[in-house]
């Protein structure tokens, strides 16, 4: 058992190492060598453990779509508040692409031209994004003059877009950030009945706080 | 003459490729060998021209950034419809942006972890759509509610999104799909007085359809 444990530690090692590197140099340039050493190992670990480096982006990805499952939670049928569930998310996954380097090579494997990827994290954002507006809508809380597409589009673009700048300045992803655009959009897209109860700058302890959550390592 | 104007147009055929190259594979997988045979030359040609391939990638930017100036045109200190420009504007770069390849190039240099540029056309695109508001703002066809800056972030933003999201699915950049933003922010960002007279969809014949303007080229 502590063999496995090792093994599951040295794994989620070198997967937040490869991702770094592939963060710094894009994954052409990244080098088994210096994945391996940032980790402190040989490049024998990242060949024991995962082949090539190829693997080893998949497993990149793998694990920043877990993260991203785990930011996003399982789609609530019901919710008491999904607008400001959708909000609160939001800044949670933009925060997590800042501090998170498994989540943040994860994305940018997906527009990184020296990688084919079959999976998109942007579209598993997306996707959800698109429930919660359903959700939104079906419980009355949408604007009943907005359409629930235009806002997919809106919202799936702007994060994205967030993230792109946060490249150059971090600002874009912080709190006052993602802030300015809810201050912006969600007095059109709620309906009166809830417009006054939203916050745009979010409610709750973010889940990247939430003591046991280790996005990084891909739980 | 003839032969300055056949050192011009080779030096524009060498930037295209180039351009073509880093946006298939990334600067860092870019050979000058791919290159220059994607232009029908030979390797020397761009040895000959730029010296090397950081030199041709900052002369991709360069062109870039003046294809970017010439969509945007000079901020027109009175405009009869500021925002309506910014929407038509905005139509044009995303067109731009897949029609391009030297203009969708210089944007993804900047974001590129194998490219370490000075410039940066993200901002060069802020600076442009803040002017824009500002004098939308001061001409009141600004929502007297709405925050200049929220609205600079959110512009800039979602169509660097949207240009992330294109490299999956040209639909993104799309006439439609830049219309889904503008229907839904329009009604919010725009004062009573001219909200009813914008048209999200865009009004005038793009500036990628005027006869005489050659983008890629870098003119």
């Amino acid at each position: 058992m502590a063999k496995q444990h090792r093994a599951l530690r040295t794994r989620q090692e070198l997967i937040r190492s490869a991702a770094e590197v592939f963060d710094h140099v894009g994954f052409a340039d990244s080098s088994i060598n210096a994945i391996s050493s940032r980790a402190g190992m040989s490049t024998g670990a990242v060949h024991f453990h995962f082949g090539n480096k190829r693997a080893l982006g998949n497993a990149v990805e793998l694990a920043a779509a877990q993260s991203l499952l785990h930011i996003t939670g399982r789609i609530p049928l019901r919710h008491p508040a999904p607008l400001q569930h959708l909000v609160d998310t939001s800044h949670s996954l933009a925060r997590c692409l800042l501090d998170d380097p498994v989540l943040r090579a994860g994305f940018r494997l997906g527009t990184d031209a020296t990688w084919q990827s079959d999976g998109d994290l942007w579209e598993q954002w997306q996707d959800w994004v698109h429930m919660m507006l359903t959700v939104a809508r079906d419980q009355g809380s949408l604007a009943p003059e907005v359409g629930v597409e235009d806002a997919v589009y809106a919202i799936t673009a702007v994060v994205a877009g967030f993230e792109v700048r946060a490249r150059r300045d971090a600002e874009w992803c912080s709190r006052q950030g993602v802030n300015r655009f809810w201050r912006l959009l969600l007095p059109r897209l709620a309906s009166e009945r809830v417009a006054r109860s939203l916050v745009p700058e979010g409610t709750v302890t973010p889940v990247w706080r939430l003591a046991g959550h280790t996005p990084a390592l891909g739980r």
